[in-house]
C-alpha cells in the first residue's frame, strides 16, 4: 500500500485518538463487492463502466447514510471512460469506491484499536447497498471478487501499527514470522521509494474464503494486543536500559525536523517516527501526536506539490519539505535559529 | 597545543571582535625568557625553583603595568616544590608564566588578526621585565631557552584560524604542504582525544634563530591575509554553489546542538564549527559569536567538571556538557522541545 493511497482515503486517524493509538493507528476494514449484472472490470467496455457508476451513483442517492457524502469523480482527462469515483463521509471514517478493481470496494477505518466498530459500521452500509444493488453471490463460494484472493468474504480486515522500538531492538523480523505462520500478512508502508518508512506495519488477513467475517476478525483482533504487548515491552527495556540514549535519540530527531533545509521522504519518516514514540514516552512535550501524524501524511510529494500548486522535482520537493516542518513545529516561523515564535 | 591550555591562559579573543575575526579567532606572541643566575628547569633543584619564583614574583612587584595582575599559584599539592605560577593581567590579554618549560614565558593574546598590537604589548612587557632581571644572553646566538628550538628570539608567533570551508572543500592538505614549504609549522587545535577539531588551526613560526622579530611576525602576518583569502573563497564557493546544502548544514548542527541529550566533545566541536561559520555568513541569526566562542571552551571536560564540583566520567560529561549546551542555546530552559522562552 502507498501511504498517500492509504492517506488520502481516510483521515480519520490522524486524530490520534480511539483505544491503544499509542501504537494502534488505525483499525481498518474494506470489503470487495460486484454487481451481478456486469463483468468484472477487466472484461467490462467502457460503456459497462459509465453504466455500473451511473448506476451506482443513482441507488448511492436512495441512502439516507450516504446523504452527506461528497463524490469525487476520479477520471483521469487521458482515460475519461474509466469511469471511477469515490464517496466519502463527511468525517471520513467510510469511504466507497466505484470501478477499481471491483466495482465496489467499501472501507471503514476507525482511529486505533476499534475493529469492532468498524465491524459494525461497514456491515451496516453493507446491508443497505444490498437492499439496493444485486451483489455477485455464489452459494458455495460466496462473494465474487475480480481477484480470486478475495473471494468468499471480500474482507481485509487490518490494523495499521507503529512499532519503533521493536525495529530499534531488532525484534520485528521474530515478530513477522510468527504472524506468517498464522496465515496474516504483514506490510510496511511505503512511501516515495520501496523501503518500509516511519516503523508502520499493517497487518491484515491473508484468507477470505472459508472463514467467516467474525472469524477473520477475530484473528486480527486477537494478534493486535500481543503486539501491542512486544512493542510496549521494548519500549520499557529501552527506557530501563538505555533511557539516556533513547531521549537521545528522539530528542535529535526532533531538532533535525526543526532546523533542516532540505530533508528527503525517508529521513522526515524516519525522524517522525522517533518524535511519535518520543511523544507518547513523555520525552518530548512541546508537539502532540495529532501533528506529528498529520506531518507524516503532509510531507508527502503529492501534499506538497499540492500546496505550491505545480509539480516539484526531489530537490525542490525536499526544499518544500523543510520549510513546511519548521513551520508547523516551531510555530509559524520559517527563518532560521528555533526559540522564535 | 591542548584547548584548555589554550584557553584557559587568555580569554580575550572570546569576544570575537578584532580585524577579520570571522576567521582569525586570535593572535598571539609568547617569549622564552630565563635567568642567567640559575640553572635551567631541568636541572634545577627545588630549591632554585623556590628561589626562581620568589625572585620573579618580588620583581613583578617592581613593574606598573603589573600593579593589577592576578598571581596564580599553580603548585599541585603532590608536587609542591615544582613553585610554578603564573601571573595574568586583568583584561587577560596578557600572561607570564614561571617555572614551565622555561623560567618565564611571556605570552600576548589578541582577538582578530592583530600581530602588529601583540608584538608592541609584548616588546614593552619584556622590556620592562629586562630592566628587572638578568636574562640569559648570548651575544650571537641571542636569548637562551630550555629547548634549542627556541634559542634566539625565543619567539613563537602564531595565528589561530577558523577553516571550515577549507576542511569542508578538502583543501586544507593543499594549504599546509604550501605552510611547510616557507617553514611554518601547523597544528590542529587538540581536545580530549588527539584529533584535530573544531576546524582551528594554529600557524606559527618554526624558525626562532638567525631572523629578527621584525621578520618573523613578518612572515606570519603575510601568509595570514593569503589564508584569509583561501577560506573566504571557499566560503563563497560553497555558497554559490551548493548554499542550500551549507545552510542545511549549518542549521542542523544548531538542531542537533539544542537538542542533544548525551553529546561527546568531538561532535560538539565539529557542530559548533559548523555553526560559526553559519553565523559568520549571516546563515543563522539566533546565536552570537561570542556565544559560540565561549561554548567551545565551556563544553571542554575541566570546565564542565569545575561546573559540577566534581570529577565526571566521559558518560556524565557527555550529559552535562548536553545540558549545558541547551541551557545557553536555548535561553535557560534544559526542558525538552525548542521554541519554550
Amino acid at each position: 500500500m502507498k501511504l498517500e493511497e492509504f492517506a488520502g482515503k481516510c483521515g480519520e486517524w490522524l486524530r490520534g485518538s480511539g483505544p491503544e493509538s499509542d501504537i494502534v493507528v488505525s483499525s481498518r476494514i474494506r470489503l470487495a463487492r460486484n454487481l451481478a449484472d456486469y463483468p468484472f472490470i477487466r472484461k467490462c467496455t467502457g460503456l459497462d463502466r459509465a453504466a455500473i457508476e451511473k448506476t451506482l451513483r443513482d441507488r448511492f442517492a436512495h441512502i439516507a447514510l450516504f446523504r452527506d457524502v461528497t463524490y469525487l469523480d476520479v477520471n483521469g482527462l487521458p482515460d475519461v471512460d474509466r469511469a471511477r469515483g469515490v464517496a466519502i463521509d463527511p468525517t471520513e471514517q467510510f469511504s466507497v469506491m466505484v470501478n477499481e478493481e471491483d466495482h465496489l470496494r467499501i472501507q471503514v477505518m476507525h482511529s486505533g484499536l476499534d475493529l469492532q466498530a468498524a465491524w459494525e459500521q461497514i456491515n451496516r452500509i453493507d446491508d443497505l447497498l444490498e437492499a439496493q444493488v444485486n451483489y455477485a453471490f455464489h452459494d458455495r463460494l460466496g462473494y465474487l471478487t475480480a481477484c480470486p484472493t478475495n473471494v468468499g468474504t471480500g474482507m481485509r480486515v487490518s490494523v495499521m501499527l507503529h512499532l519503533p522500538a521493536l525495529v530499534l531492538t531488532r525484534q520485528i523480523e521474530k515478530v513477522f514470522r510468527s504472524l506468517h505462520k498464522i496465515s496474516l500478512a504483514v506490510r510496511g508502508l511505503y512511501g516515495e521509494g520501496s523501503q518500509a518508512m516511519g516503523d508502520f506495519y499493517q497487518v491484515s488477513n491473508q484468507i477470505t474464503l472459508g472463514k467467516s467475517e467474525a472469524e477473520l476478525i477475530q484473528q486480527v483482533g486477537d494478534v493486535a494486543p500481543a503486539l501491542i504487548e512486544y512493542e510496549r515491552k521494548a519500549r520499557q527495556y529501552l527506557i530501563d536500559e538505555s533511557r539516556r540514549e533513547l531521549h537521545d535519540r528522539v530528542s535529535r530527531a526532533y531538532g533535525l525536523l526543526c532546523t533542516a533545509q532540505t530533508i528527503s521522504s525517508e529521513e522526515t519518516m524516519q525522524l517522525l517516527s522517533s518524535v511519535r514514540m518520543g511523544v507518547n514516552l513523555g520525552l518530548i512535550r512541546d508537539v502532540e501526536i495529532p501533528t506529528v501524524n498529520q506531518l507524516f501524511i503532509h510531507t508527502q510529494p503529492a501534499h506538497l506539490q499540492k500546496l505550491r500548486g505545480m509539480e516539484l522535482d526531489t530537490a525542490d520537493r525536499n526544499i518544500e519539505r523543510a520549510n513546511y516542518l519548521q513551520l508547523h513545529l516551531r510555530g509559524g516561523s520559517t527563518d532560521d535559529g528555533m526559540g522564535k515564535n
